[in-house]
């Protein structure tokens, strides 16, 4: 990526100060969700607004003027709570005031036809003019935790998790449905781009963007249809190299290609190109967006994984049949214990256990976890072996005992990933948290 | 299903006394989690307990006896908290005080190797001889929250919601991930079979009598491998024209295939073979556990769905393009709008809005949620329609505002199914339930 493109782009996440151009005071109106949104995130520089109806008092706390033109100061990113007939004026006035970065939640430009279409490739001539990167329009905007920027209007007076795991994602309604289910997981966010109609913004330069940024470990897409497919292979092939790419398609039904066109204005081809075409370039393909969410989790949160062998610990045979089936479907390998291992092995597991990979140590683990503390160390001290997973599940109303902390120290000790399947559904968990 | 056997099963699930032998008063023991299960599900009937140490006082004021020969009445359904060597006589005994069920949670059977195959053959031959069915042994047990019994170790404390699914699961593990997951969703249960390693009570006998059971509208398998084939597919085939039947298969990778042997002793095929045959049989394959439930749920609140026209009523394109593909993948069909409806849908929806199928009412409908009610009602108008799936992304922190009565209120006017996609995650949800 470009130097001045990388500059323009680190204006937009990380900009000094921000104005939202029609942000409103009034509850119930985009301008005033998304004015909430901005300045509950922690946002540590200055927050403009603008609003003639409100100009020379505040909005939320922040000062609002009349015009952009008569902003105070420089502004590096404009966010525009404002229709689309608007924009295009909008966005000149905010040129001529330094603006580096634009967010347009506004639909009304290509999905809509031949006039939205001119007037989507107007404010991309004024933008390209200008050296402005714009996020939308028809879109949700975007978030960057690790600087308190909340540039969306759908999430107002919530703060969110910082973290590793990066999401694009075309349509704004699900990268409300993503951010929802990374919540529900406690899965930290390093940068949320809504990228909708992608002007002059496409996956293909995000995801250039977050392969060189520090804070995102691993990069989760939704996707509808692609359009610059090439530019988009290639850079996803390069990016995987360096971090994880996982993507989500929709958009393969006959019906889904009618709306995906007068949506963000693009065409997904079928469903079998797109796959081999996602793989070749590195790409993983989940089938849904928990999956994708609990795959991001892991990966952010675990060291690399330096081989395909896999030992799996449990205490009920169920799961761990499930986790098999996942890991050898996914190319991974649930590897035999070594004899040395299996004589170790079975020093300690109960009787009538058997000292195979997976290893079931029946209800005797449950009731003292610490068997699946020395079954990891004998599983990780074999070098074929390159990643652990447990799974446990509590009974209902159980205090929370799994010794996570002990269990994460081996396999820091063994400088290989472990996994922990806490199978308590949410409402358990909660239960769970509450007694402890 | 013959009429003895039936009336047996009956006793199972809905007893009118129980016995919880190796009940305990000491926390952290299995006769502990099992006697507080017993006492909390609101069972209406007599519960006793048999362990010599307590004999003559009560367990969680349940009156105690010091032997199975002790109890005061002929008692329906045994409860075993005992470890395997102590089954057969346990049995014997039972089978004297008029058992007609036996819930069997200890492993140490078949899945143990030849000793533990000829111990499970005697209990076989035991219960056969005296008409007792057996759920396990090596399982969870059984829950009726329809009848107050909750024959489990894993819920102790915990009142299930009364529900029209059924589950039978293999894996008493996996019981519990899936009932997890229910409540997580709310979903009621009717009945929870964990059928282990399955004495004389298989998922073809199970799925008989759920096929008749009044409080059973959809019926969810966990599978990890099937013995006697020819015998479920055949039930499975009878019963699934009646009522839905479920089913997630684990098992199919080589590793799962070495422990599924080991744990409740059966060997699952190839995936392939499964999938076609579990289709014909009129099996309804899902991907994972929350797919299961999530399907359960749907299939168990709506009335019958007449043919496989769907429409789909959104505020975002994104997720209706999800459930768009949903439909199709299913078989289903995203009909065409009529002329007419296109043109009573173009009175109301906004402007740049199209109206075609999936039909996406921008951030209009989600400030005005009456559009979802006049577009259901155009939409379940029309014949070739027999389903309408609403999608609606609440924004955090949002007071619940979606019209769900009202559109039910709709759906039932047209007698035709809709479903409310409300994509909010469990976190999500809390935040709008404590606003509201």
């Amino acid at each position: 990526m470009e130097k001045i493109q990388r500059e323009t782009l680190d204006s937009l996440f990380h900009p000094e100060n921000v104005a939202v151009v029609g942000a409103s005071a009034n509850p119930g109106k985009l301008g005033h969700m998304c004015i909430s949104s901005v300045t509950s995130g922690g946002f540590q520089g200055k927050i403009f607004t603008v609003n003639p109806s409100s100009a020379g008092g505040h909005i939320m706390g922040a000062p609002c003027y009349a015009a952009i033109d008569d902003l105070p100061e420089a502004v590096q990113l404009f966010i525009f709570a404002i229709p689309h007939n608007r924009i295009e004026d909008a966005l000149i006035a905010a040129a001529r005031k330094g603006a580096k970065g634009a967010v347009v939640f506004a639909g009304g430009f290509k999905e809509t036809g031949a006039e939205g279409e001119d007037l989507q490739n107007r404010i991309r001539y004024v933008a390209d003019t200008h050296g402005i990167k714009i996020i939308g329009p028809n879109c949700a905007g975007t978030l960057n935790p690790h600087h308190g920027l909340n540039a969306t209007f759908i999430f107002p007076g919530f703060k969110f998790k910082k973290g590793g795991v990066a999401v694009v994602s075309q349509s704004g309604g699900t990268s409300g449905a993503i951010l929802n289910s990374m919540i529900d997981s406690n899965v930290g966010l390093s940068k949320l781009v809504s990228i909708g109609n992608r002007v002059n913004l496409d996956f293909a330069e995000m995801i250039d963007y977050l392969g060189d940024d520090p804070a995102t470990r691993v990069i989760c897409l939704f996707i509808e249809g692609i359009d610059a497919a090439r530019n988009f292979f290639e850079t996803a092939k390069k990016v995987s190299r360096k971090k994880p790419i996982l993507a989500y398609q929709a958009g393969f039904a006959a019906s889904s290609k009618v709306l995906a066109l007068s949506h963000t204005g693009s065409m997904s081809e079928s469903e079998d190109v797109y796959r081999s075409a996602l793989a070749q370039a590195g790409v993983l393909l989940l089938n849904d967006i928990e999956e994708m969410v609990d795959t991001a989790k892991g990966l952010s949160m675990c060291e690399p994984i330096e081989g395909s062998g896999a030992a799996i610990l449990t205490h009920s045979a169920g799961p761990a049949i499930i986790i098999s089936d996942t890991v050898e479907s996914g190319g991974g390998r649930v590897a035999d214990f070594s004899t040395e291992n299996k004589r170790l092995l079975l020093e300690f597991i109960p009787r009538f256990s058997n000292p195979i990979n997976p290893l079931d140590m029946f209800a005797h683990a449950h009731l003292d976890t610490t068997l699946y503390l020395k079954s990891l160390d004998v599983a990780l001290s074999q070098p074929d072996i390159h990643i652990a997973c447990a799974c446990y599940i509590p009974n209902m109303g159980e205090e929370y005992r799994f010794p996570a902390r002990e269990y994460a120290d081996i396999a820091h000790k063994h400088h290989k990933p472990a996994i922990l399947a806490y199978q308590a559904g949410f409402a358990a968990s909660s239960k769970v948290l509450a007694l402890s």
